[in-house]
């Protein structure tokens, strides 16, 4: 033979022979394998006989390996190996006197047992004595193929993993041969074991066949507990060049996606994560549920069947096949009052803090499409159950639209829009806006209500432009204060909403809305209003949304019903106080009269019923308050508001001086110029009125020293105009002197925006925000809702991201295992996507080990499962904090409890009167402290993200005589 | 000297001469003692000198004392007793050789030392060595007087007492002297003890000053742990016989009266025993508070001032000067709307099971004066506060209404009256309701609304005369039920009630009041019935009362004051769901239009502030309801009964089955006649609802089997006609069979009342009663009122006098105390009838001893007391009973869960097919169980008292074949 041996850097086909020595001269070959899938040299797939080399190659090879070991007079089984290169050309490598593992693909395909015939060889007998003459080994006429599973990682380079096994079943079959490591359930899995679990080999009548009872092999072959390469192999044995048997020693460097992991499909097992962090750490302080614990009784939904078919053609069918003219027109004509059902969206977003969940709406959707069919809208999206629902319920708000829409094909749903911030609390670059509305209209939203906080007309025509352009619905809002009934209130008298309506009306609309979001709008007011609308514009579709703060929404909305065609309602277990009028109580009272809902009272009440004990759920986000009251009058604060300030000013601690709060409140109004107060608007209320009580001014001190008192951001942000220009302009001097020396961020220093803030904004790049999501959450999980989403909440929307990775689609979960958890040994039915149930059972909770793990026990539909969940039920440590001296000017202190954001000053710096010294967020609002003098700075004692309380010592200055 | 010595039942003055003699015949005398006054022989007082006596009678007794010492040599101290009798005769008694525990009035008169004296004499001194001749012994120019102070108890028969002494206080002073017993603090009281405590002596220039400084002594000794006969002295020593000085031996038992006690004050040891009951064993069963517990927020009171002094007379003044009719006109020509303000009765009522106590309407009297100045009335009175006030809240229903009366002068009160039966549950005689609203007239109620819940114009006639007689205004109901705007709804349609009140005109009413009291009056049937009442009886002021059960209470009532004069109201955070409609609301929505109420929005707000933080001390009593809800249209259900049958299903077990309770509630109606329902009509249909449910029946079973059916006795008693006369009569053929072989208790077996049933009813006899109440309870506890409360709820009644001899006046007591006690450390103080603070301090909760006495510390005005209460923390033993058997007519079990009242037959009787067998109560209804055949009773397994689960087995009957 010719020449020196070369390896391990060239490509070409492994090729093994397999034979067996006596020790006296004979020597028989078993065939050949190719073991030419390798990675780093380590053999991954062994297959005997070897296919790819023509005969001539085969007998040469095989006559060489048996001369070779003759000569030598070998005993024993031996493996002689070559390399066979493209064309044809072999050379020999080495001769292995050892069995080798793949050993068991010849076994399989010649049916000799080499470990026993070595043994009888090794005491001493010959072949020929133990009938293995070449003659006698036939041609083989089936095909072998074997892999090994190992705890390798292909996600983390092929480390071996460790830790116990949790479950682990083998594949059988005919046609299988297992030989194994020592894999078995709750053997430890530790680093100084070979990371070999089983090796599998497959018999069949050709390669194809063998790589599928392989594959098939595999796919039952189940571990739990440690990773393994078992998604590597399968990627492998599906791949087209392997399954052709074009395969050489570069196969697997080449493809190197080979590596990448399959999908993994657990689901169960994210669940279960979920619910064991809620069985151990309890409801998840994020989800803000203080109340009491959700009640233990099953909602029952109640069937309600439609008598006869209906004969005309419902408001959907009208829109969908005639567009929204025709709707309004239909709406128009309609005689007798129709209703919109608040219930999927403001009547739990005043009662509950937004908190309702899909799945408890999915339950009564079908009920509900019986008995609303005659219903105006049902009130579904939109509002603040945009961000609520990704934030804390874990739910992608686009599901829920596409979910609902599927069980209620045929009413038409409403949203509420907030002009030129769509569904976010701040302005967003236009094309957001047109984006948000076209993907909303797609998921099969039909009205849209566009509103703005303070009746800016600019915010409206982009909001009523946009769902105009996606085809939806424009159901354009005018925000209702004060009272028009009584002439001395000023401003917002009957000429100022005629006035806002005529500019409406010229925007093209389909249907005029009045939100009246605090529940300001009185009888002897509505019939005004309505009636002075009615009069100047016949044909236009008046819908009246009110709530129910003073316990006047019914009369109102019946006071109204004179000239409006829509008021707004909630079931009665979900009405009342902050809520809606009462469903029932207005079908019940215009029922026999011109004003006929055209409901049931009988379905209705079905459908109450349900939501009387759904309501119980929900027990932890009540807000305790019992009735309504009619000094809503005086504060005019809007529903949600109220429960919110009440809460934040017990947390700052001015619980005692709530009715001063509450006057602080309408001074803050009037400092602002009188505004319409609803989200955001009456956060720069709050915020204001809270800044005052907590200062301890009065209106004139906030005028008089405006240009030293470091307002909430949200006051200097309402100043600079990102909310638009309020009805009767920015009161001054106030203005001026709060925005002396501040410029807006991200431009270029001017002092505020003249015109509609989103105008200046640059368009936001969906293009390339879509693809670094793609590459950070991973391609098939990032949808262009997705991608909206971001738009609007980008933390929010991370956050959101990284619990479905975590815990998979709660939104299947019931309410009260998703807020409590399950008790040891009870079972629970989760129903996944169409038809696959998963009957869950808590078995047991560990005790928490040192590290703070504690390991639950679970059983899927009969199968134990455990997850480790980390012990979140620890106490914090703190340290006590200086506090300001009264009376020095020199020593600063933080106006209110908060967070330091940012250190703007170091020591030894010179600073003048009004310099930004620290920047501090209290509850949801950013404060600016600035220096009150001339100095040098001698100590900053805070660093950024300290929690302070009022009054801590922040910076000390010696003051400049 | 002459004669024997007779004594012990001749009277006459008791005298003692003391004298001192030194064994050698020398004597002098110290004069005399008075020692008349005694109880059995044993001395109570004795006084030194003896004033009693002429000069001649002491100089003979003087002589003869000292004559018969000298002759004996005497040595020693000694005392010489005489018997005086009523002309100055001295008879001797006997010579006591001891020193006497009397002789200190003699020491301290003569100012010479006994027993040092006698110490003297004892050592071998002659008198003239001690310096004491007779002539040296200075006639006495002052007066003493003496008496024990024992543990005798003068209520007991003076029998000692024993225990601890927890407080031991003794009077100090000129002129007072004590020789004591083993008394003092800790001491131990043990029977074998003397009964002694102290001695007291008085000196001073005579008798009566010697007494007015021996009872002030008295007073100041303070004793606690044990009875004294402290009472029983004051007694004698304020008498007049006494103080002049002529009583002989025979005194005391001559006036008996000096025996009983005085009236013992201590009302804190009282209010702190209910304190230390409540703190140990927690908020008293009895009360029924099932909720959370009550907030810790103290409710503020707002100040309300009145602008400008009012100038037209209120319509309190034109009632209390110009009577009813001069009333009726000022409300008819008022224009606007009046206002009845609900809070203080109805609205708690409705809310908080009617547990509002005194003293929470009292601290907002004063600002509600003011506030509602204006308005028609303050309901604060009747109904169901009647028999709560004594039942729960330990409150005399009559001091309430003196007190509001008192601190709110000129607001005209309401109150309700329920037709025959006034404030109770049963008819009662005719004299009865008279007398009532005498007295209620005369506590200072001014409206009378008088309603029937039958509409039964006969009871009406007796409730409208009885309150025309006190002189009240006779406010005349006509209950609203069904729908008078819905043409298919039948029976109570206009006419009905346009008929109804034709007949309550002519009984010269001087208001009309219309009462919703299921909250079913729509604004359109409000409209129609009071424009159609309104227009037939122009001048006849309207007033309309109902519940905002569904939602629309507001509607209604704005649309009813179209016609109506005034309408019920509540404060905002009393009002809504099963309350009455929001007042703020009614107040926001009439403001300047012609409707308007007269009343200030800002002052009803303040008043609202109180009123929210007020109910949060009442959340115990929450029935948990969040909202109304329109399906009362389908079951009728008035207010309270709503969650009152709630709440009594799910004791039953019939949760589950709530909506059938509600169906088989509107079929009891129908099986009833269609009836008004009202407590108590509505009681009926609720007990029949509860049994039909229970007993799986259909409304025809009910019908059929009648006869064999055993009702609930509430059910029988309406159809006995204990209610009168239902609008539309009773069904046939149900009544007959229903009535078979029943007969009226009380009655000489006529199966039905024709007519009124009171009418029959003989007389109560008041003085009769208040006779036995008044050795019951003690004379000056009992007065024409509680004479009153007795005849409407003697058991009630009685239970109250027990708490009231237990715990004292408790409505002093701040509510939250009232319910949950003090925590240890805690001050509180409470203001007993004016001007008396106590300050009470929790000290320590002792353990419970063996004997289950818990020993509380406590600390009044920073004294300490302590109170031994009982601990009834522990639990309750059972037995396992038999069930009655499936299929087994012989073997008859309970229908429902109840008591057994009474077996009717015992073991061997013979029995025939409907005959009762056990009057059994359920629920508050009492059952007769009949047997379902012929037979021999084989055995009856249950005796009265016994408590029983449905299906319980109770008789056996071996069948006849």
């Amino acid at each position: 033979m010719a020449g020196a041996s070369w390896r391990s850097t060239s490509i070409g086909l492994d090729i093994e022979v397999q034979c067996l020595g006596d020790g006296n001269g004979n020597v028989v070959h078993l065939y050949d394998r190719d073991c030419s899938v390798q990675r780093r040299h380590q053999k991954v797939i062994e297959t005997a006989p070897a296919t790819g080399l023509s005969r001539e190659t085969r007998e040469n090879i095989f006559r060489d390996a048996c001369h070779l070991l003759a000569l030598n007079k070998y005993r024993n089984a031996g493996t002689v190996e070559f390399l066979v290169d493209k064309n044809g050309q072999h050379y020999f490598m080495e001769v292995n006197p050892r069995v080798q593992v793949e050993h068991t693909v010849t076994e399989e395909i010649t049916g000799i047992d080499i470990v026993q015939s070595q043994i009888l060889i090794a005491s001493g007998k010959t072949l020929a004595e133990i009938g293995l003459t070449q003659e006698l080994i036939l041609e083989p006429n089936s095909y072998a193929m074997q892999c090994r599973v190992t705890t390798e990682n292909p996600a983390h380079d092929f480390r071996p993993d460790t830790g116990t096994i949790d479950v682990f079943r083998m594949p059988a079959g005919f046609g299988i041969r297992l030989d194994d490591g020592p894999g078995f359930p709750g053997a430890k899995i530790t680093p100084h074991y070979d990371s070999l679990l089983v090796k599998i080999t497959a018999k069949a009548r050709n390669r194809k066949d063998a790589a599928a009872k392989l594959t098939r092999a595999l796919r039952e072959f189940r571990v739990r507990g440690v990773q393994t390469n078992k998604s590597f192999l399968l990627n492998v044995l599906s791949n087209s060049d392997f399954l052709d048997g074009e395969v050489d020693t570069g196969f697997i460097a080449a493809n190197p996606t080979l590596l990448s992991p399959l999908k993994e499909k657990d689901r169960a097992q994210k669940l279960l994560h979920y619910i064991g962090e809620v069985v151990l750490n309890g409801t998840p302080k994020s989800l803000g549920a203080t109340g009491e614990a959700p009640s233990t009784v099953d909602p029952m939904i109640p069937k309600i069947v439609q008598e006869h078919k209906e004969k005309k053609q419902s408001l959907k069918q009208i829109f969908d096949m005639h567009g929204a003219e025709a709707f309004a027109k239909a709406v128009r004509a309609n005689e007798g009052l129709l209703i919109t059902d608040t219930t999927w969206r403001d009547a739990h977003q005043s009662l509950l803090a937004t908190r309702l969940r899909t799945i408890d709406m999915l339950k009564i959707a079908e009920p509900t499409r019986v008995a609303l069919r005659n219903a105006y809208s049902l009130e579904c999206w939109g509002g603040a159950t945009f961000d609520v629902s990704m934030r804390f319920l874990h739910e992608c708000p686009w599901d829920r639209l596409n979910d609902l829409r599927e069980a209620v094909p045929d009413v038409p749903f409403q949203m509420l829009l907030r002009g030129a911030n769509a569904v976010g609390y701040t302005s967003y670059a236009d094309n957001v806006v047109y984006q948000f509305c076209k993907l909303a209209k797609e998921s099969g939203m039909d009205v849209f209500r566009v509103f703005d906080s303070l009746n800016y007309i600019e915010n409206m025509k982009l909001g009523i432009d946009a769902v105009g352009q996606a085809g939806g619905i424009v159901e354009a809002a005018v925000c209702y204060t004060g009272d028009v009934s009584n002439p001395k209130r000023g401003c917002y008298d009957l000429e100022y909403y005629l006035q806002f309506v005529r500019e409406l009306e010229k925007q093209g609309i389909h249907v005029l809305a009045i939100k009246d979001m605090a529940g300001l709008l009185k009888p002897k007011a509505a019939t005004l209003l309505i009636g002075a609308i009615r009069e100047e514009f016949p044909n236009l579709p008046v819908h009246v949304h009110t709530h129910d703060t003073a316990g006047l929404a019914v009369s109102s909305m019946l006071a109204a019903a004179a000239g409006a065609d829509v008021v707004d309602a909630a079931l009665d277990a979900m009405s009342g106080t902050t809520s809606q009028p009462s469903l029932g109580a207005l079908v019940a009272s215009t029922q026999n009269t011109d004003l006929d809902t055209g409901l049931d009272l009988h379905d209705v009440l079905k459908l109450n019923e349900y939501w009387e004990e759904c309501r119980g759920l929900y027990a932890p986000f009540e807000s305790g308050q019992k009735t309504g009251s009619a000094d809503v009058y005086l504060h005019e604060m809007p529903g949600g508001q109220y429960t919110n300030l009440l809460y934040q000013s017990s947390q700052l601690g001015l619980t005692g001086q709530w009715s001063q709060v509450k006057q602080a409140y309408s001074s803050a109004n009037r400092l602002l110029g009188d505004i319409i107060k609803v989200t955001p608007s009456s956060k720069v209320t709050g915020d204001l009125a809270q800044f005052i009580v907590s200062n301890k001014l009065t209106e004139n001190d906030v005028i008089e020293k405006a240009e030293q008192l470091s307002f909430p951001s949200s006051v200097i942000e309402y100043f600079q105009g990102y909310l638009g220009i309020p009805p009767f302009g920015f009161p001054e001097p106030l203005r001026s002197r709060v925005l002396k020396g501040r410029t807006i961020k991200g431009t270029d220093g001017l002092s505020c925006f003249s015109g509609r803030p989103g105008a200046q904004l640059p368009s936001f790049d969906f293009e390339g925000t879509r693809a670094n999501l793609e590459d950070k959450w991973g391609t098939e999980k990032i949808s262009k809702y997705d991608v909206m989403s971001y738009a609007m909440y980008p933390t929010v929307f991370d956050e959101f991201m990284e619990r479905q990775n975590e815990y998979g689609k709660l939104s299947y979960l019931d309410t009260r295992t998703f807020l409590t958890g399950m008790k040891v040994g009870e079972e629970l039915n989760v129903s996944l996507e169409k038809g696959k149930h998963l009957i869950l059972k808590l078995i047991s909770v560990g005790e928490t080990s040192k590290d703070g793990i504690a390991n639950i026990q679970f059983e899927v539909n009969g199968q134990p499962r455990s997850v480790h969940v980390k012990d979140k039920r620890a106490g914090v440590k703190d340290t006590q904090r200086l506090k300001a001296l009264e009376g020095v000017t020199g020593s600063i202190g933080a106006a209110m409890p908060g967070v330091v954001l940012e250190t703007k000053v170091k020591k030894g710096d010179t600073v003048k009167m009004g310099d930004p010294l620290i920047l501090l967020s209290a509850m949801k609002m950013e404060t600016l402290i600035t220096s009150p003098c001339d100095g040098v700075v001698k100590q900053v004692v805070v660093t950024a993200g300290d929690t302070l309380d009022g009054g801590d010592l922040c910076v000390e200055i010696d003051e400049a005589l």
